[in-house]
């Protein structure tokens, strides 16, 4: 449970625009004397900020209260397979300065990281920022996470990154805390807060990249599940033949992830089905997701019934899910979701063909707008997130910790 | 937002042992001299009770609070398509006296709610329950609610039945709150809190009863989703042919439900191959469950076989579930769960086959304990939660309202 100021802070953080002492106290149940100590508490911490441009109701103008979006830096870093993001956000989460970079993650744990700190290191000293401006360090993992330990679980595509010490790295060079997720799940926690969320609180972020998998946000809340694998979709059965690396025939993502339809594009190039793809494979040596996406401009017939099977397959598997999880939204980010309308298109036909119509009744599926920002984005806020909660859980009043 | 008092309480209710003062501020964050204020308010109201029994520390016995169950009755109502319980539960949601009795659904709402009130007035009178004694009604119906409203949104299986105000019908005869919500979910919300919940905060329960579905708590809350219709796993697709009412082939719903097991039990019959069944559909006319069940007893080949594929099918799209939902319990329950071992084992093989290790490593896949009460119990412990809530939202700081 938070603290009251917590409480209060969390209130003022989440809200779309400043509150007075008035709406703070409707919305937490708590006194109106009881939430001035707060506001004066979280004032003097310099958290939040007071502004005079509320409405007045005859006398003054009542004092408002938002945060302080430069109180502090947050880091934020997105691993994937085969690039790392790094950012420096505010305390809104907006990204002041970002940098890219290829990474291996099979190189392990000590390798990538050592990498990315340089990255981090470089971006900082680019722009004179000092370590004690950075209050806290988010970072987001292509794997399943035990959340409260921050250590990866098992993760099928991390070779050797099984149960390390994620925070124990960062905590070498930054005092800050270091808080670990799952890629997608931070990705669905930035499009929710600060993407497109229609008001809704009940969202399905779905990543189509190499891999398949999904984020959920359930009653305003990221739903992690019992062992922090919750979202996984890429393993439904979609009655594909062809084998999945877990074991199992008929996954969606071996039927309808990029790598998926980049291998099956090579299959058809080489059987001569498509000339454009065979010119690529003959120039390239293989082809990437790239040159399906620019098949599809070409009109490339293959390209585009490729890429119309992999939004069917996923869109057959989404249909399932919103029976069953009745979201007001399913955002789709990743990769594969650049490809555009014909993709999109593909899936909406195949989830309002399969799906209840009670549960399509007000659902939209839109493309992400954070595009491959929502990685940083999320991570920037479930960190200041996790920086509130534990200023509770050490029984300070006060935040920072 | 509750208001501080509730938050109180609910903190006491939600409690397995009495709390002390010094406990409720921790767990609530409010301060030791608040959390009084509001424990005096509450027994003032007689919604709590003192105990002297808490640990010492040194000095005398530190005061204990909880639930007074005997503050009032709750009456809840569980409909199906076939038969209604109505239930007076104390306020620990423990039945006090109960009726069960036959109905027809489709008669439409006027005629079975007229039924089932003579049924709550029979009932009261027979124990000599007065009107006033009861505090809240709860009713689980079996279709999608919307849950503000309590009106049936679109119930395929009820016909007649779609937007009626069954609140209204209620309070034409009782002065106290009424609150609707579908059947499932209020098995899911007992058996959560008063049943199978081995401390998880990650549940799902499946009935598998003529249809199929789920209600699922998830950290510790029921989630309903956009519209009211989450849970729902009965047209997951598992490729069967059989055609399923809502216009797709290869539902859940349609391969291994109740209905389904019954109609594939008599053409088999018909068809030569189990001379048990035969007997059966010449004797009585047609095959019920209770045939099944009596069949599995006798070791009947195709009784074995029908229960094992139904298992198995339920088993195939629970795997997906697991997946992607990540409980650490499966609760079974509805008619057919009473099959028994061989229906229980057919379902975790298929599970245990189909997700993945690290979605299963901690997972339970139990039969329900509570049985045929889950929707009762539940339903009461739904209908103290809303008069709970709702003493909050008219802003009144007393219980009850």
């Amino acid at each position: 449970v938070l603290s009251m100021t917590a409480q209060v802070l969390q209130i003022i953080r989440r809200a779309g625009s400043p509150l007075s002492k008035a709406e703070i106290a409707t919305q937490t149940g708590i006194s109106l004397s009881a939430v001035s100590d707060h506001i004066e508490r979280l004032l003097v911490q310099n958290i939040i900020v007071a502004s005079n441009i509320g409405v007045s109701s005859g006398g003054r103008k009542p004092k408002q209260y938002s945060l302080n979006a430069g109180f502090g830096c947050i880091l934020s870093v997105e691993m994937g397979t085969a690039h790392a993001q790094v950012a420096l956000t505010d305390f809104d989460c907006r990204i002041l300065f970002m940098k890219t970079s290829s990474i291996r993650i099979d190189e392990g744990p000590e390798a990538v990281l050592n990498h990315i700190y340089t990255m981090v290191k470089q971006l900082m000293e680019d722009n004179g920022i000092e370590k004690v401006s950075v209050k806290g360090i988010g970072m987001g993992i292509p794997g399943p996470v035990e959340f409260s330990t921050g250590r990866p679980i098992s993760p099928p595509i991390m070779p050797g990154w099984d149960g390390y010490p994620i925070k124990s790295f960062w905590s070498a060079f930054f005092e800050c805390p270091c808080y670990v997720d799952n890629d997608v799940n931070n990705m669905a926690l930035g499009e929710y807060s600060k993407g497109l969320s229609f008001g809704t609180n009940n969202m399905i972020y779905v990543k189509v990249g190499t891999g398949i998998g999904s984020g959920l946000i359930y009653d305003g809340r990221l739903y992690r599940g019992a062992t922090g694998g919750a979202g996984d979709i890429g393993h439904f059965d979609v009655g594909s033949p062809v084998m999945c690396w877990c074991g199992n025939k008929g996954c969606l993502e071996a039927a309808a992830g990029g790598k998926a339809i980049v291998t099956k594009a090579q299959e058809m190039a080489l059987a001569g089905k498509s000339e454009y793809l065979l010119q690529i494979v003959q120039e390239k040596g293989t082809v990437g997701v790239e040159h399906i996406e620019a098949g599809l401009l070409r009109l490339d017939p293959v390209s585009i019934e490729l890429v119309r099977e992999s939004g069917s397959a996923i869109g057959r598997v989404l249909a399932a899910i919103v029976n069953f999880s009745n979201p007001s939204l399913i955002s789709i980010g990743g990769r594969v979701s650049e490809f555009g309308d014909l993709f999109l298109a593909a899936i909406r036909q195949s989830v309002y063909h399969r799906s209840l119509p009670l549960a399509t009744r007000n659902l939209v599926i839109n493309k992400s707008v954070l595009g491959s920002s929502a990685g940083v984005i999320g991570g920037a806020f479930m960190t200041i997130d996790q920086l509130i909660i534990q200023a509770t859980d050490e029984k300070v009043e006060t935040f920072p910790i």
